[in-house]
């Protein structure tokens, strides 16, 4: 089966910073049908760089969703049970305006005039849609890494449109660290001479910028040791030290690819944008202290992190488990064991599907018993 | 006391490439006094951007030296007891022939026709200074990182020239994450336009390139506790987030500081070199395995490693470790404690200036009974 990106347009849309968006299109896919009394809608929320696809094959390319093994008939997210919905991010490059977009007051991409945006602002135009498409309030919102930041940024900002919640290999604020490694990618894009000031649409990208970002990336979604599963110290296509700067290892052919695939396919202003939301995001921020934010909140909670994911460590997931404790919200907390490191949320889904599953259909119960 | 930099020529310096450079300059600096039976030698490794400056204050800049914390009168490496050595490491841009030395037979700088170069090379030339200063057999060799590498190099290369050796922070060969770390760092550099195929010299330098790449080493060098530490989420000289891209975080303010201060002092096409040859290292090829690479060595070890580093974690000292045991090799193994991750062999000197004043004593105790 194939699915049909769809678009919704918004008049407005008011920003954290001031700042107003007019007028907002969001890309999003469905999946599945919603129930007469509305109560099975499932909002999944996408990483850094995914998209609205989430799940079955899409109409135009034929390719899988990126949380294909997770979302679908008989899995995790079961699209034969649930009303399932994932919309492309504010200012993403997959449909949902972003830099790329075309600024109406002047006719050209706003480029570096798009305003700065905040993970709030993502929410409060996801809760838009959903208010769109009918429903009030949602069974779960869930997803991994800056998913499932948005998913906590849904508990506390609307706390009565959440029943339950799912945030994976997240955190409740940015570390030094996760700034640190933001930043660098940053910078490399904006080294990049191609970069034209973000100017460049139409002209060359900046495409060796964005590809060392992207490569900085994907070290941090791998771990030490799967890179060493992976890889090793193997030679690419020889059997011995070339002795110059083309490849020596697999791990830089498979780096240099992955770098220049993705140039192909992402806008290197919504790296700027998107990783500057991230940096900014504290849950805290605004409320006494953590547990007095999560404290709005009146959802379950099912909060995911892995072993070796160094990206999102687990002490991060457990900042937010502590939290909800401590003002004796629901929550159960699983640390599960994977070799994949941040990337575990999207590869490792066994055991995280019997958890999601079994979460699921519990909160789905209370609700329609 | 401040100490006057060195310098020796040598004819000639085989490569492991096969190619042959003609001639060889060094930059050394030696401390403390040899004795006359030229068994107090130590020789001192720095890691990949030190230099041959490791001790005292500078007769030039009236600068400490790298490891001034370490090595001086009374301290662990005693200046007062032992005669200290220390040199610029082949490739380098602090006074030993690099790519940006003069090619004698253009009359221009090398740049990337300069010979790609190893570990093994950098301690062939290294043992070239220490046999032209009448030294047969070093006491001690030691170094943090790439300056330990290079002292497991010694231990194998030259058995009969080293009776102890001290690697800490080390590795007996680069793992995929490293060298994936790495490759980003050359990446960065050769996509900057001013890099110019590594002909910039006399023209503008591949800045932007550098300080991106060395703006991702300074976040493998600390630890994500050292960074929450250092700056947490603390704003750079703002109350609010700025919405743009300009510096909002500390973070984001000490990167782009360090990055663009090392463009300064280091050399573009000698951080490609040099990370090659940390990436070639490999202690066990050419043997059957790392023991039977060790065997060759009849020194006494004591290898060091800190908790917090997670760039050369101690699991890759153990490995170290175990191949001297399996070869009943004398060796002592300490993980210190520290929250400065990599940098610790740099910062956190109090438990490990123990170790190796006893380590060092007890060794030279047998050789000067």
């Amino acid at each position: 089966m194939t699915v049909e990106t769809q678009y919704a347009r918004f008049d407005s849309l008011q920003l954290s910073s001031g700042a107003k968006l007019e007028p907002v299109d969001v890309a999003y896919e469905t999946y599945g049908v919603l129930n007469p009394s509305r109560t099975n809608a499932i909002l999944l929320l996408h990483g850094f760089s995914g998209d609205a696809h989430a799940a079955f094959l899409s109409a135009d390319a034929g390719l899988p969703g990126w949380w294909d093994n997770m979302a679908g008939p008989g899995k995790a997210f079961d699209t034969n049970k649930y009303f399932v919905v994932c919309s492309n991010i504010l200012g993403g490059c997959r449909g949902t305006t972003g830099p790329a977009s075309i600024d109406p007051s002047t006719g050209r991409p706003y480029a570096m005039s798009f305003p700065v945006i905040t993970i709030g602002d993502m929410v409060r135009l996801q809760k838009m849609l959903v208010e769109r498409l009918g429903i009030e309030r949602l069974l779960c919102v869930a997803g991994g890494s800056m998913g499932g930041m948005q998913a906590l940024e849904w508990a506390v900002a609307f706390p009565d449109a959440v029943a339950s919640v799912i945030p994976i290999a997240a955190t409740s604020r940015h570390s030094a660290q996760q700034i640190a490694f933001n930043e660098v990618g940053r910078q490399a894009i904006m080294a990049d001479v191609d970069w034209r000031g973000g100017a460049y649409y139409g002209l060359s990208k900046p495409a060796r910028g964005l590809a060392v970002a992207r490569m900085v990336g994907h070290i941090t979604y791998m771990s030490d040791a799967s890179m060493r599963e992976k890889f090793g110290r193997r030679l690419r296509g020889k059997d011995e030290f070339g002795f110059d700067f083309s490849v020596d290892f697999e791990v830089e052919s498979y780096l240099r690819y992955r770098g220049s695939q993705f140039v192909e396919r992402f806008d290197a202003n919504s790296y700027l944008y998107i990783t500057k939301a991230m940096d900014y995001f504290d849950l805290s921020a605004g409320y006494a202290s953590l547990g007095a934010a999560l404290e709005r909140s009146q959802a379950r909670f099912l909060v995911l992190s892995f072993t070796s994911d160094w990206l999102y460590p687990s002490y991060q997931s457990l900042e937010t488990v502590r939290a909800l404790r401590s003002r004796n919200r629901d929550v159960a907390y699983c640390e599960l064991p994977s070799n994949y490191g941040h990337d575990a949320f999207l590869i490792d889904v066994k055991e995280q599907s019997d958890l999601v599953r079994g979460f699921l259909a519990s909160t789905f119960a209370e609700l329609e018993p």
